[in-house]
C-alpha cells in the first residue's frame, strides 16, 4: 500500500498509525531502536530540498533498523532530461522496500507509485499533499489534548499553496475536529468561505500558522514582513482571543516576526512546534512499519 | 583484487560473478538481504554525478549488510586543489573495506588503486571503461537468452566516447558473442572497420543503443535530435531487420526520440532496459562479495 | 557530555581518548568493526564543506555499528532563513544519540549544545577550535614517539586563523609538550611572542605545517605561492635544522609547493600525514564511544 494522500488511508489505518506513533514516541525519548525493519532498504528521493523532512524519514528508517539511501535530485544527473517515469522504472528495478518521495509537481508521487512495486510515501508534492505532516500534526494534538474530536483548529496563512493545509483539511475533520481556514484573501483557495484570521483564532483550541514564502509576500501582497505579522500573523493580542489553554503549531521552518511572534514560538506552555518535529519521527516510523512491515 | 577494467578479471572470475549475480537477482526479487559483508564499509566516491550507478552500488552494499559512505566530490572541498593521489592516501588511511570510484578522467581509478590497500572498483572513468556495466549487460543477456556464446550483438551510437562500449567490446567477445560496433562516422573510434547502423542491426540478436550527449549532437553532427533518430537511432523499421526475437538494451538514462523510439523502449517483449538496472544491483553485489568477501 | 573545545575534557578523559584510540587504531588496521554503538544514530551536520572530517566521523560511527545521517547544509534549505537555534531545536527533537557539527562561525557548536540533549562534538568552528583534530595529532605523536611529554613541537603558518593551532595550543602543553608557534607576522595572533619559522623549527621534534588559504596569500601577504614556501614553508633546508629524527605533520589538505615541499610530504621516514588521517578515525571512535557509550 502507498501513502500518497490522506485519502490513501482508511479510518482503521489512521488509528493504527496514531497508536503506533505514540508508542514509538516514548521509545524514541528513551533512544531505543528496534530491528523490525532490519535488512530493509528505504530510498529517500528528494526532488526538492527538505532538510527537516529528509532527516526525519532517514532517522525513522534507522530507528527501525532499516537502511536509508538518499537521492538528492536537486544536484543530480536526473535533472538532465530523463523522464520521471524512466527514473521511477530504474528505482523500482533496484527493488527497494519502500520509496519516500518529495517533488515540486502535484501528483508526481502518484505517478511514481503507478510504476513502483514497493510502497510509495509522499513526503510532499507541490501544492497538493503532505500526508505524514498532517498525521504528525494529528498525533501531536492528541498527545497534548488527549483527543482531537470536538477541538476547534485554526490554520492560518497561505492556504492556497499549502500542502500541509490541504492534507490537514482532509485529516482533522475525519478525526472530529472543527476546522477553520484563514489567511490573506489573495492566498485563499477558491470556494473556501472567507474568514479573517481574527475570526479563525477566536476561541480556537489549536492555532496552526503556515510558513509564508517571502517571494509571495512581495509579489502577491506587496507587504513588508512586519506588516504581514500585524495583519495576518500570530500576535500575542490575537492569541489572547483563543481558548485559554490554546496550543500553537507550525510545520517549520518558521519566519520569526513574519507569521509568528518570537515570544509565542518560544512559549513552552503554548508552543508545540518542537513536539511536532519529535512526533514526526515517530509517525514516520509508524507509516514505514505499516507499509513495509505489513507486506 | 581490483576491478578496474574487464582485463582485471580472468575467465573464472567472470563466470563466478555472472553465477553469483544470478542468485542475487532472484534473492533481490524476494527482497532478501544477506549479512555476508556485515560490518564492512564501502566508500562510494563519485567525482562525476551518477544517480543510477551510485544508487545501485549503495543498494548492493546495503543488501549485503555493509555500510556505504558516499563522497560526492562534485560539491566537495576536494575540488579545491588537493591532488587525486593525496585524496586517495587520505581515503586509504581511513581503512575502508572497498572503494568504488567514478571519475571524469581515464585511468583515475587505476591511479587510486596504486595507493589503496583495499580493493578498488571502477564505476566508470572518462571514456575508458565501465566494467560493472559490461558485466551487468552480460548477465542480462544470459538471463534472457540462456547463453551469450554465438549471439550477434550490435552496439550503436557514440562508440568513440563510450566507456560502456569499450568494456563490452572486451567482455562480450570473451564470452563468445559476435560484436558489431556502429554509429555516426564522426563518433567511431579510429581503427574500427566502418559499419552502418543498418548493417549492424540486421540479423542481430541484441541491439544495444548508447546515450548521445546533446552537446555532441550539435557540435559534432550539427543534427537536430529527430535527425539523429532517423539516421542512427533505433526505429521500428530498423528493429524489424534484426533477429525475430531480438532484445533491446540501453545503459540509461535514455534520450527518448533521439537514440531510441519511445515504443521500442517501452515494449515489454523487446526491451531489457529495466532488467539491466535490476541486474546491475545483483552484479555489483557479486563484485563486492568477490573482492571484499574473498580477502 | 560535549566535546566543544579541548577545555571540555579533563586530563583523565584525554588520557582515556588517547588510550582507546590506540586500541581502535590497531583494530582498524585489521578492519575489525565493533557493535558497541549498535542502534545508535549520529547526526553529522556540516555547514561548511569538509570531505575529510565528514568521511572520518562517518567511518568512525559505522565502525562502531552506529548509523551516521549526514546533513550537508551547504546545499540545504536551512540556509534560507531559519535561525541556528531553531534548526538545533528541530534536530534535538529527532533524538539523535550524538551530533557532530562543523560551522563557519566561532561558537556555533556551543550554541547548539545549549539546546541539544544529546552530546555535541565540535568538528571545527570558524577560527575557534577543532578539538578532535588536536586529539588525533596528539595520538599520532604518541604513536610515533611513545610520548608527548618533553617534545618540542613547532606549529607554523596562519596561526591567527587556525582552529587546529588553537586546539593544539591548548592540548599539547597539557600533555607536557613545549610548543612553538610561528608564521608570517600578519598571520600571528595578538599577544603571541614573535618567533620566526626558522627559530621555531630549529631543534624541533615535530614540525606541524598549516594550510594557507590562497585568498589570504594574496590579500594579506601579496605573495606568490613559491615565495611563501621560501619565506615561511617547510623546505629541506629548514627541516635539516630540526631534531635528527623530527617528524612532519599537516592537517590536510596540503598545498604542495606552498607550505610544504613535495619531497618532504612524501618522505615515509618523516611524514606522519597519512598516519594522522588514520588516527583520526580511531580518535573519533574513541570520542563517540566516550560521549555516547557512557551515557
Amino acid at each position: 500500500m502507498d501513502i500518497l494522500s490522506i485519502d490513501s488511508l482508511n479510518d482503521a489505518q489512521i488509528a493504527d498509525i496514531l497508536d503506533r506513533a505514540e508508542l514509538y514516541f516514548s521509545g524514541n525519548r528513551g533512544r531505543r531502536s528496534s530491528e523490525r525493519l532490519h535488512g530493509k532498504i528505504v530510498f529517500n528521493v528528494f526532488y526538492e530540498n527538505s532538510t527537516r523532512t529528509a532527516m526525519s524519514f532517514a532517522t525513522a528508517a534507522h530507528r527501525l533498523g532499516a537502511s536509508a539511501i538518499v537521492l538528492s535530485v536537486e544536484h543530480s544527473s536526473i535533472r538532465k532530461g530523463e523522464t520521471l517515469e524512466d527514473t521511477a522504472r530504474a528505482l523500482n528495478a533496484m527493488r527497494p522496500d519502500a520509496l519516500v518521495i518529495r517533488h515540486r509537481e502535484d501528483g508526481a508521487p502518484a505517478a511514481v507509485a503507478l510504476i513502483m512495486d514497493a510502497p510509495v510515501l509522499n513526503a510532499g508534492d507541490g501544492t497538493n499533499e503532505h500526508p505524514t505532516q498532517a498525521l504528525l500534526d494529528a498525533a501531536t494534538i492528541r498527545q497534548r489534548f488527549g483527543r482531537i474530536d470536538g477541538l476547534k483548529i485554526a490554520i492560518c496563512g497561505d492556504i492556497r499553496h499549502s500542502r500541509v493545509a490541504r492534507s490537514n483539511a482532509k485529516l482533522l475533520p475525519r478525526l472530529g475536529a472543527q476546522l477553520r481556514l484563514a489567511g490573506p484573501p489573495e492566498l485563499m483557495p477558491d470556494g473556501v468561505p472567507p474568514l479573517s484570521v481574527d475570526e479563525a483564532i477566536e476561541g480556537a483550541d489549536v492555532v496552526m500558522m503556515l510558513r509564508v514564502q517571502r517571494e509571495r509576500l512581495e509579489a502577491d501582497l506587496g507587504d513588508a514582513p512586519g506588516e504581514y505579522l500585524s495583519r495576518y500573523g500570530l500576535t500575542t493580542a490575537r492569541l489572547a482571543t483563543a481558548s485559554p489553554n490554546a496550543a500553537v503549531m507550525h510545520p517549520g521552518p518558521m519566519n520569526r516576526g513574519v507569521e509568528i511572534e518570537d515570544r509565542i514560538a518560544d512559549d513552552p506552555e503554548r508552543s508545540l512546534i518542537t513536539l511536532q518535529v519529535e512526533m514526526g519521527v515517530a509517525v514516520r516510523m509508524a507509516c514505514l512499519e505499516l507499509v513495509v512491515g505489513g507486506s
